[in-house]
């Protein structure tokens, strides 16, 4: 009876606080069994942390909505861009009378690099999960921040990429005579501008999940 | 004889292992001056984690080590691209016969935020070498990792709105009727392109920093 309720103890602890704890035991292996010294001060830090790991629910919680409303922001990005195209009904002084994004290469990549972000994102719901479940999990948090940050680099390229094209297009450059297009693609050239918002947004919500991954694993 | 020897272990606990073994004299504080047991464990435990601090200071000469690479590549982006200019010798068909990075909006930024990528990373060194001194420390630790995710932002954004124009120069897009300028800039277009480079280079370790100082901050 005192030996089962000591291993159901100490099944507690492994979870909640297992660098600390464990030690006494492994260091003082001959008389660990005897003295009920440990245990003892074991229950009592588990009840003290016990708030920290609601807080660390919180975190979790926090960070699968602002993916869900990441996944929003780089849909959204993705679909503006991808489903744009402009047909102009009249003659220009251009050779080219339709607009959409694969006349540009920096606008396919925005596509490509907000559709992986989506993908990724769906992905990463099941990890943002197990972080709220469990709160004291290390790895699967790990796993979300390299991933996030991978996915910093990767939206904020792309909407860097597509926002000095759209620049391009709005103002043009007369030093090395490219002249502004959005006079005949308005259209385009609002949804487009719509779409390099969206990606935006989602860089930024892409570094506070990394900021929030880093404040959650401070201490486990 | 007995308090100072005790006070003096105290005192080594506090840098190398604070949020554990404090609390055992805290909740048992009528008895924890009477029994030397949780003293003894104190002791144990600190030895046993001399190793992990040891590991932790590596990932921080490490990080140092990093920090003055990234300076190089964000130093090397900066003056490579702000020093470019090529002046032709000849007529061209464009009216402008001079090139130079403040011609283009993109590449002004680019300048800017390797710029400020360069300062960061300067003043970032005191706070690295800290983590070296007191491998322990989760402040200064958690405020680089919030700064060197923005700064993949920022050399990032930079480096991937410069790279959009420098493809366009090199290839032109003939349906925004937007014509290549490497032909007659080659000179400076292959120095930007050399630019771009480095700053893709700087983004990528700073993405590693992010995750170094993750796994860092990973046990306290």
């Amino acid at each position: 009876m005192d030996s089962s309720q000591k291993s159901g103890e100490m099944a507690i602890n492994i979870n909640e606080t297992k660098s600390a704890e464990i030690k006494p035991t492994k260091t003082k292996s001959g008389k660990g069994k005897s003295d009920l010294g440990p245990p003892i001060i074991v229950a009592t830090t588990k009840a003290a942390r016990d708030p920290k790991g609601g807080w660390k629910r919180g975190v979790g919680i926090f960070d699968f909505i602002l993916r869900i409303a990441a996944i929003g922001a780089a849909l959204a990005a993705t679909a503006t861009m991808g489903t744009t195209d402009q047909t102009l009904p009249f003659f220009t002084q251009f050779l080219q009378f339709q607009a959409s994004y694969d006349d540009l290469p920096a606008f396919t990549y925005f596509v490509i690099a907000n559709g992986i972000a989506s993908a990724y994102l769906v992905l990463s719901l099941p990890f943002s999960i197990v972080c709220i479940v469990r709160p004291h999990v290390v790895g699967a948090r790990l796993l979300l921040l390299i991933l996030d940050t991978v996915m910093v680099a990767l939206t904020t390229s792309g909407a860097a990429a597509a926002a000095s094209i759209v620049y391009l297009a709005h103002n043009g450059n007369p030093n090395t005579n490219w002249n502004a297009i959005c006079q005949q693609f308005n259209d385009f050239c609002q949804r487009v501008s719509g779409a390099v918002v969206a990606s935006f947004i989602t860089a930024l919500i892409f570094m506070f999940l990394v900021v929030l991954s880093a404040v959650a694993l401070r201490r486990n």
